[in-house]
């Protein structure tokens, strides 16, 4: 075995002292005896991944736990989604995400179609290769990924992430016009073949054999897809150019893995099942890729399931999942010889349903840590630590530091 | 006695624990009554000199340490090590660090030339006022510093620092051709005079009586001046434009004290010999001198050994060192009125052998500061101190407003 360093970022991890846990957080009340014992031997502290009090989104978050800036490398959210998805996404190219949605007289009336799909790659594919009508010289083209959602991408000269969202983001509201976001030409000529293709594409799914089954087994019709988060990709450099080591990723979410590819990892194969796995069982799963991935310089290991307890409300749900977690850190630990930190991407406070600007816990163990007083991995222990409060972006090379990998600055 | 403000940087004093001072780091097991006296009547923190995780390189350190800013304001080294050797920069001069060297059928075959000299001030004179052929509205002065060490200054219109080294930075490689670092006319112009420089310093080089002296006792030939780190003096405010007192600074190594003199500082006179004493014997001789200059308003001082001792590996060594800083540090609290603070401009952790990005300590004592509860100097200790976790930049400012010097911002 080499020496490696493993980023383990649990989703939504972070959470608030709950009434129902008597003043104990998710992560205080789990039994996590690995995370302890990582605390006690290592040092630990709080992250602000985007910036104090700010929520990060899903996308920030990880340019930021990525070493990149989470303002100034931020192009938009849809490239990663595409690129994640498995769609070619190259320079110049604009990227949505895209939902398939019921629209009834200009009302969206449910951004999900009901959520209930089984032949929704089909749709997609009817979608694909659309050339908006007027726009010859744009390419378009359309993956599934899951559930109702969709990557889109639009390929062709002059065209701008300046366009603001078909997707009203609310049922019951009229669906929009893309409409340019700033003056220049190009928003004004993507915001066009936006809604260009948006009209096409109505027709062609009201006539989808697809809506007749549907209709058959009575569900909504599938009649639009809902864009919104256009992107294009940011320029960044490899882990391997950065740190000149090779840098792999295990994650099922596609937003993810975009993430992780344009910052130049090498994704880990999973199952395609491992997508749809309840929480529990995701876990196991992502631990056992992981497990098979420790011949890399760098692992990337995203685990999405207490960040859907969170959002849900569940707080016995997150606890399960992080008590899940803990014990694939510790099958991480004894299988591999690594500099490993274990933080989250952002706080999903039960108590709020969705993310939130608190700090996260972290901790790094391996040789040359200073180790601090804390023995226990949780959100007010590590505010104690040795790290003290360091912003996302300085997580990767805290963690590459101890790895001899982040070149001097300066002579 | 008047209040003054003293800043005593400690090179590379940060480590990490180690197994074989039963996991304390070097200054851990130093016997420093005189910084843990200090830490128990001031304040103690963490700094990372550059950005967390980040290691500093030595210019970088200081200019950070002197209240710049070491991205924005950093124009590489090579113009403070030749303001540090006594050479004038201008507005417009590209400066550079040169090393007498031994080339063989183009390659480098030692980057020192045996690191045995006697009269490399000759060999800097016969090099010093050539012009490089084709370029004659460039002049170049040449000035030896320590053992194979000089630094060069080009003078004349549209020159460039963006220019790529000479030197391989490795032995058994071929020197290398200046090359233009961006596609400016300016820097093109650059690359092709450092290296008809160097071809014409060949030459000469090749004549000198010297190197028949040299061959007379079995040394390598100096046959190359490798030239690397171009840089430019950046345009920077002095302490009294900033503080509205004068600051002087100790440093018997040419870069510090060219940054020194870049940031409006005033040398105190160091006899000629400082520079080649053993590290113990230099501590004392730079205490000597700052004891001397207990009259200036801010006054820097600069100790070197502990880093040689890391970049050796030389635990022991390290400790002594720091031990012998300390005996200096309780003069200077005794024989001085002083807000005083001592840190490091980086850790070169022993286990490493060079810089690394962990953060160092700091304490300032003085009246007005707020003391903590630490009562010990160390990596760890510091940790759990009252400044928490600053930035290099920050140090300065902090000291500062202890004397009440520095600036309200805004109105």
């Amino acid at each position: 075995m080499r020496w490696m360093a493993v980023l383990v970022v649990v989703d939504g991890m972070g959470d608030r002292p709950l009434a129902e846990l008597d003043g104990a957080t998710p992560l205080e009340r789990a039994e996590t005896p690995n995370m302890d014992s990582m605390a006690e031997e290592g040092v630990t502290g709080i992250v602000d991944v985007v910036s104090p009090g700010v929520p990060p989104g899903s996308d920030t978050a990880h340019l930021a736990l990525f070493g990149f800036d989470p303002y100034g490398d931020y192009t938009g959210r849809g490239a990663f989604e595409a690129l994640g998805a498995g769609l070619d996404v190259g320079k110049g190219d604009v990227a949505f995400r895209g939902n398939f949605a019921t629209v009834d007289d200009g009302v969206v009336v449910d951004r999900r179609a009901g959520r209930v799909f089984e032949r929704a790659w089909e749709l997609a594919d009817e979608l694909d290769g659309t050339s908006p009508p007027g726009f010859p010289d744009v390419e378009v083209s359309v993956k599934h990924s899951t559930q109702h959602r969709c990557a889109v991408v639009l390929r062709g000269p002059r065209l701008s992430r300046a366009v603001t969202d078909v997707d009203p983001h609310e049922e019951g509201r009229e669906i929009r016009e893309a409409r340019a976001a700033d003056g220049t030409d190009e928003a004004e000529r993507t915001a066009a073949a936006v809604n260009s293709l948006v009209s096409t594409w109505r027709e062609i799914l009201v006539d989808s054999p697809v809506n007749d089954e549907r209709a058959d087994r009575g569900r909504p019709p599938v009649n639009t897809l809902l864009l919104r988060g256009a992107g294009v990709l940011p320029e960044l450099p490899t882990v391997d150019e950065r740190f000149g080591v090779g840098g792999k990723f295990v994650s099922p979410v596609a937003l993810y893995g975009g993430l992780a590819l344009a910052a130049g990892m090498d994704p880990v194969p999973l199952d395609e099942e491992v997508r749809e796995m309840d929480d529990l069982s995701q876990v196991e799963a992502i631990g056992g890729a992981a497990l098979g991935a420790v011949d890399a310089g760098f692992l990337f290991v995203h685990f999405k399931g207490a960040d859907n307890a969170s959002h849900d409300g569940l707080v016995g749900r997150k606890v399960e999942v992080i008590e899940a977690v803990d014990s694939v850190v510790g099958e991480l630990r004894e299988e591999s010889r690594a500099h490993l930190a274990v933080t989250a991407d952002h706080s999903s406070p039960c108590s709020v349903g969705g993310h939130s600007g608190d700090p996260v816990p972290i901790v790094i163990d391996g040789p040359g840590t200073r180790p601090d007083d804390v023995d226990r991995f949780g959100e007010r222990a590590c505010a104690g630590g040795g790290l003290h409060r360091l912003r996302g972006r300085d997580v990767l090379y805290e963690l590459m530091d101890l790895e001899g990998r982040v070149s001097l600055h300066g002579g």
